[in-house]
C-alpha cells in the first residue's frame, strides 16, 4: 500500500494528494507533546514569545511598512529591505500555535495583520513593502541583496501554514498572487535570475504541495538552476547597476554598489560568488561555502525539488555538502559559521569558539535540511544533525521566559555576551517563533509502511494509514534526560505496519523489549525495525545508553586540541560561572574522574547537571604580559557542575564555555 | 665627556658629527662576531645567499628595470611597483659584507648596478622605474599603494650603506638628488603626502645622519604629521583616482581604485585606514594595528625622529604601542601578524598558530624598533624584544644551506609548509640578507660614558672613546647555548669607564665576577652595571641561569590553552616530525617530566636540543568525523626531541609545532 500524504490528514484532502515511497513529516496536527524539554518551551512561545515578537514587529516598524503600503498609514518606511519577511514568519508561527491551541483573539490579531498585507500586495501581484514605498524603480534590479524573493518565499510558508492551521484563503490567495507574479517575470523565456538570499525553493515546493501547482515547482527548479554560472548573474547585475544612487540603509546612507562590495567582497576584483553558493552549479557543488544561513535553506530547497523530480546528481551534490558539513565545517552544539564577517563558512577546521558566529538561523536551516534528508533517505545519520541542533545551538537562540534572543551562539565568553531583546535585524526570533509550534514535524515520519520515531520525546502521534485506519501510539519518556521510553500502542489499523526506533549515533548500548520481554531488532541505518500485527495496549520499550561522554574534536580544530566537550544523550553541556567556585578557566577536567548525572527539577526550568571535580591552575595574573613560565603544579581542586549548553545566560551575565582543558 | 658618535668611527669625520646622551649602536666594523649561532649564518650570507639573491633578481627582472630605464635594455618592465627596492636592500646587504670582507668582485658587481641606478635617475631626482616605464602620467597619484616613497626609503638605506662601507659617493649622490627632489615636491607650503608603506621616515633621518642635511629629518617628521587626518589623504588620494585605467599587476589586469579596495577594504564604505596606520595623528596612536611591517617601520621612524627632536609625545606614543604589542599582539617566536589578509594584525590576543602570517619582514621591523628603543632608553625590555626576534623567528627566515626563504612564520604547520626559492614579491629574502651582516649593530651599544653588552654573542668589539682612546672587549661564549660569557678587556682608556651587561628578562639567577671575585653590581632596567678604570686583561664573567622554561600564553589565546611552549635562554623550541617516532600531534608532555638539554655539534648546525618523555595520545582515525568521543586513558609514551624553531624546516617537510599540550 502507498501511502497519502499531504494535507490529507488535516481535513484539506482533494487540494493536494501525493503518492511517494519517501518518508514525510508527521502532520503537527497529528503530534501531541507533553514531555518535560519541549512542552514547556513550546507552551512559552506561545504565551509569551508571539506576542512579545508581535510588540516588537510594532515599535520597529515592520507591520506599520505594511499598513502605509496598504494605505492606512502614513508614516514613514522603517527596517531593512526584508522587513516584510519577520512579519510572514510571525504569521506562521502563530499558525502553528493555532492548531496546537485555539485562541480567538491571536487569530484575530493574525487576520488583522493579513488584512494589511492583502491591501498592500500590488495589483500585479507584486508586493514588497521596501520596494514599493521608498525605491519603486529599483524592483527587481539588486535581487544579490533586495530579499525580494527572500520575503516572497517567507510569505508562501506563512500562508501556507495559515491556511492549513484556519483553512482561510485570505493569506494564501495573497501567496498565489504574487507566486503567479514571479512566474510570469522570471523563467526560462522570460527573465533571468536567483535570489540573493535562498528560501523560496523549499517555499515554492511548499506552496507546490499545498495548491498541486506545478509551475511553483518548476519555477524553484529554475531558481537553483541558474546558480553558478559564468559570469554570475550577480556579477552581471552589478555592472548594471547605477554607481551613485544613495539610500539609507540600517542607519547609513550606502549606495547598492557599495552594499555589494560589502557583502560580496567585490573588492578582491570580483564577486566573491560563494557568498551566496553562487560559485558553481548546484549539482558540482560539494564545499559547504558563504553565508551559512543562505547555504542551509539553499540544501534544504535542493533536497525538496530532488524529492519532487529524482534528481540524483542534485541528491549526490547533497550527500557531498553534508559530509563536507559534518566532517569539517560544524560547532559540536550544532552551531554553524565561524566568522561574523560573512555570517557563515571560513576554512576547513576553522571553528573559534569565543569569536564563533553561529547564527540561531543556521542551525534552524539544519533543522529543515536535515529533516529533508531523513525523509529521502531514511538515514540516521541526518536525524543525528537534527537532533544536534535541536537539542543545543536552536534552543539556545531564546531565553527560558521567552522573551530575549541570541543572534550568535558561541562556544565561550569571558562574560559580555548576552542574550538581547531585539536587532535591527530580527530573523532569529521569528525564526525560533515559527519552529517551536511546529515540533511534530520532526518528531516522527511516516514512511511507506511503518512509523519512525526520531525522538523519543513523550506524547502522543498518530499515523494515517488510510482507508480510515491509524497507528495511534503514546510515548513515555523523560527524554532527553532519561533513554528510557515506553511506546504504547493505543490504536492500530489491525494489518501488519512497521514501528521504526531511532537508535542515535550518540548511544553505545541500546535495548527493545515488546510487552516486557526482550527483542533484537534489525537495525538498520540508525533505526531499529518492528514490524508486527500489533494490538492495542502492546508497549515498546527502548533504553538508550545515557553515559556522560568526553567529546574531542577532530585535532586539525586548533582551539579544541587538548580540550573535551560534555555530552549526555544529545545534550551538549557548558559550564557557566555562576555554578562554580573558583574562575572556569582555571578548570582542567581529569579525564579519569567521575561526572554525576543528577535531574534538578529546580534548576533552569528543570535540567540534568553533571557534576564532578576539577584540578585547578594557578591563579595568575596577566595584565602586563602575554607570555610567562608556566607553574608545574596545579593547586587544588574545586568542584565543577555543567548544565545544558542551551540554557545558558538564563541567569545573569558570566563566563561559559563548551570546550574545557582535559588533564590525563 | 659627551659622546662623539655618528661615522667618525669609520673615518668619515667632518661629514657628520653628533652628540647625545643616547645610546647608539656600535657601528659594524667596530664589531667582530666568531659565535657558534651567527658566525656561520653571516659567512653563509656572504657566500651564499648574496650571489643568490643577486641571481633570482637578474632572473625575475629587478635588475633588468633599472637597465631598461637607464637606456641599455629593450626588454619589457617585470614585477610590482616596488622591484627597485629588493635590488637596494640587496645592495645594502652587500655593502655590510664588503665591511666585514674586502671582496672585489662583489664589489664590482654592486658598483655595475650602482651606475644602472645612476643612468635611470631622471634629471629631476626621480626614480622608480615602474612609474618611468609603465605609468609615467602617474607618478604621486596612487601613493596609498604605489610605493615609491618606500623605494626611495629603500634606496637611502643602501645608499648610506653603501658609502659607509666603500666611501664612494655614487650611490649616495643618486639618493641625495632623489631626496632633494622629493623634498622639493612635499612639505609644508608644497605638495600634501604620506607613504602607503613607511620605511622613509627612518631612512630620511639615516640620509640626514650621514648628511647632515637637516631638510631629510624635517621631511621625515612631515611625513609623520600627515598620518592619521580626517579625511585621510588616502581617502582624498581615492576619489581623485580615475576609476578606469586598467594596468596588469603580479599578473593580473587590475584598476588602481581595485587596488585600493582591495588593501584598504575600502568596501566597508570608507577606507580602512588602520591598514596602513593612518587612523590617528601618529602621537595618538595606541593600538598596534593593520600591516605588520608598515607598523613595525613607521614606530622606528618615529624613535628615530624623537630620538633627534625629543618629541615626548611621539614617545609616549611609542611606549603605548609597545605595550599593546607585547601584551597582547606578538607570538612567542616575536612572529606578527595574525592574518594573511591586511599582511597584519587583526584583534587582540587573536594569535592563531598555524594560519599565523608572521612574515620575515616584521619581526625584522621590530628588530630595527626595539635597537632604536634600547637606544632611547637603556631599558633592557627592548633587548629582550630584539632578541626574541633575533633568536627565533628572524633567522627561521633563511635555510641553513642560506638559499631558501620562508615569507610567512607559522607556529604549526601540518607538514606542508616549506621554504621557497623566491617569491613574486620577494621583500623578506633582501631584508635578511641585508640584516645578517649588519648584527653588530644590535650586539652593542655604546653610551655616554659606556659600552653596553646587549647579546653574548662570542666575538670582540672597541667603543671608540675619543681623543684616540679606547675600549676594546673580547667576549668568549658559547651563547645562545650557554649563559656563561667570560669578557676580557684587551685595550682601556685608561680612564673610568662603563661596562653595562645585560640581564635578560628570562633568565632566573645570574651571577657576575671580576677577575675570578664575585660581584654583585647594581642592576637597573635589564643591565648590570659596572663602572672601573679598566686594566687590560681584566675579565669580567657572566653567568645566566639556562633552565629549561615551559611558557604558557594568557589564556585569552585560545589556541595555547592548555599548551605549553618550550624555552632555553632566549630560544624557542620546536618539536618536528621528523625527531620524533610517533606523530606529535599525539603528544602529551607532563608538566613535571625532566627535559634534557645537550648540544649536539653535528645537528643543524650545531644546536642544544630538547630532550624527554611524551605521554602518547591513543592514535585515532578522524576521516569521517568531527568530533568523537575521547579515549580516557593515554596509550604509553614516546621520546621526544625539540630543537630551536629558528632551524625548523631544514630537514625537509614536516608536521611542526611549537606549542604542546600539557599534561598534568
Amino acid at each position: 500500500m502507498k501511502l497519502v500524504v499531504g494535507l490529507v490528514v488535516l481535513g484539506f484532502a482533494g487540494v493536494f494528494a501525493q503518492e511517494s515511497n519517501r518518508l514525510l513529516p508527521l502532520p503537527i496536527t497529528a503530534v501531541r507533546i507533553s514531555d518535560k524539554f519541549w512542552a514547556p518551551r513550546v507552551e512559552t512561545n506561545r504565551t509569551r514569545t508571539l506576542e512579545t515578537v508581535r510588540q516588537r514587529l510594532i515599535e520597529a516598524g515592520n507591520i506599520e511598512n505594511l499598513k502605509i503600503a496598504a494605505g492606512k498609514s502614513q508614516a514613514k518606511y522603517r527596517g531593512p529591505f526584508w522587513a516584510d519577511s519577520d512579519v510572514y514568519k510571525w504569521i506562521e508561527g502563530a499558525a502553528y500555535s493555532l492548531v496546537l491551541h485555539r485562541d480567538p483573539d491571536l487569530e484575530a490579531k493574525v487576520d488583522e495583520v493579513i488584512a494589511y498585507i492583502a491591501a498592500a500586495q500590488q495589483r500585479d501581484g507584486y508586493i514588497n513593502t521596501y520596494f514599493q514605498l521608498v525605491q519603486p524603480e529599483a524592483r527587481w534590479t539588486f535581487e544579490a541583496f533586495g530579499h525580494e524573493m527572500y520575503n516572497a518565499g517567507h510569505m508562501f510558508e506563512g500562508a501556507v501554514a495559515h491556511y492549513e492551521a484556519t483553512g482561510k484563503r485570505t493569506f494564501l490567495e495573497v501567496a498565489i498572487k504574487n507566486a503567479d507574479y514571479i512566474d510570469g517575470v522570471f523563467g526560462p523565456g522570460k527573465r533571468e535570475g536567483q535570489p540573493g538570499h535562498q528560501v523560496i525553493e523549499l517555499a515554492l515546493v511548499k506552496l507546490y504541495r499545498a495548491t498541486g501547482e506545478k509551475r511553483y515547482l518548476k519555477l524553484a527548479q529554475f531558481f537553483l538552476d541558474e546558480r553558478g554560472q559564468k559570469p554570475s548573474l550577480f556579477e552581471k547585475e552589478y555592472e548594471r547597476l547605477d554607481p551613485n544612487p544613495r539610500f539609507e540603509f540600517l542607519g547609513r546612507m550606502i549606495g547598492y554598489r557599495t552594499l555589494y562590495d560589502e557583502l560580496f567582497h567585490r573588492s578582491t576584483g570580483k564577486i566573491n560568488t560563494e557568498y551566496s553558493q553562487d560559485h558553481l552549479p548546484v549539482r558540482q557543488q560539494d564545499k559547504v561555502v558563504g553565508h551559512a544561513v543562505r547555504a542551509m535553506y539553499m540544501y534544504a530547497g535542493m533536497a525538496d525539488v530532488a524529492a519532487e523530480t529524482g534528481d540524483q546528481a542534485m541528491m549526490a551534490a547533497l550527500y557531498r555538502l553534508y559530509g563536507d558539513l559534518t566532517t569539517k565545517r560544524i560547532y559540536v552544539t550544532g552551531a554553524m559559521g565561524a566568522s561574523g564577517s560573512n555570517e557563515g563558512f571560513t576554512t576547513d577546521f576553522d571553528l573559534p569558539n569565543e569569536r564563533a558566529y553561529g547564527e540561531t538561523c543556521a542551525s534552524i536551516g539544519l533543522i529543515l535540511w536535515t529533516q529533508r534528508m531523513l525523509g529521502l533517505t531514511g538515514d540516521g545519520q541526518y536525524a543525528d544533525a537534527m537532533e544536534q541542533s535541536l537539542y543545543n545551538a536552536f534552543p539556545a537562540g531564546v531565553s527560558l521566559a521567552g522573551d530575549l534572543f541570541f543572534y550568535t551562539n558561541p562556544l565561550y565568553s569571558s562574560g559580555k555576551t548576552q542574550r538581547r531583546q531585539w536587532f535591527s535585524v530580527p530573523c532569529c526570533p521569528t525564526n525560533v517563533v515559527r519552529i517551536l509550534p511546529s515540533l511534530g514535524k520532526y518528531i516522527y515520519s511516516q514512511g511507506q509502511d511503518a512509523l519512525w520515531v526520531n525522538l523519543y520525546v513523550q506524547g502522543s502521534a498518530t499515523a494515517d494509514v488510510g482507508n480510515g485506519k491509524k497507528l495511534t501510539i503514546e510515548q513515555q519518556s523523560d527524554y532527553p534526560w532519561s533513554g528510557v521510553a515506553r511506546i504504547k500502542i493505543t490504536d492500530t489499523p489491525g494489518s501488519p505496519y512497521g514501528l521504526n526506533l531511532r537508535v542515535p549515533g550518540w548511544t553505545q548500548r541500546t535495548t527493545f523489549s515488546v510487552n516486557g520481554k526482550p527483542e533484537q531488532p534489525a537495525i538498520d541505518k540508525g533505526y531499529a525495525k518492528l514490524r508486527r500485527q500489533w494490538k492495542t495496549g502492546d508497549t515498546v520499550e527502548v533504553t538508550l545508553s545515557m553515559d556522560v561522554q568526553r567529546i574531542q574534536a577532530n585535532p586539525r580544530v586548533a582551539e579544541d586540541r587538548g580540550k573535551v566537550a560534555l555530552r549526555r544523550g544529545p545534550v551538549i553541556y557548558c559550564l557557566e560561572q555562576v555554578d562554580q567556585q573558583q574562575d572556569l578557566d582555571r578548570f582542567v577536567l581529569p579525564m579519569s574522574s567521575k561526572l554525576e548525572s543528577r535531574f534538578d527539577a529546580t534548576l533552569l526550568g528543570g535540567v540534568t547537571t553533571l557534576t564532578g571535580t576539577a584540578k585547578l591552575r594557578p591563579e595568575i595574573t596577566w595584565s602586563d604580559r602575554l607570555y610567562q613560565a608556566a607553574p608545574a603544579e596545579l593547586t587544588g581542586t574545586a568542584p565543577v557542575r555543567a548544565v545544558p549548553y542551551c540554557t545558558w545566560n538564563n541567569r545573569g551575565a558570566g563566563k561559559m564555555a563548551v570546550w574545557v582543558d582535559a588533564a590525563h
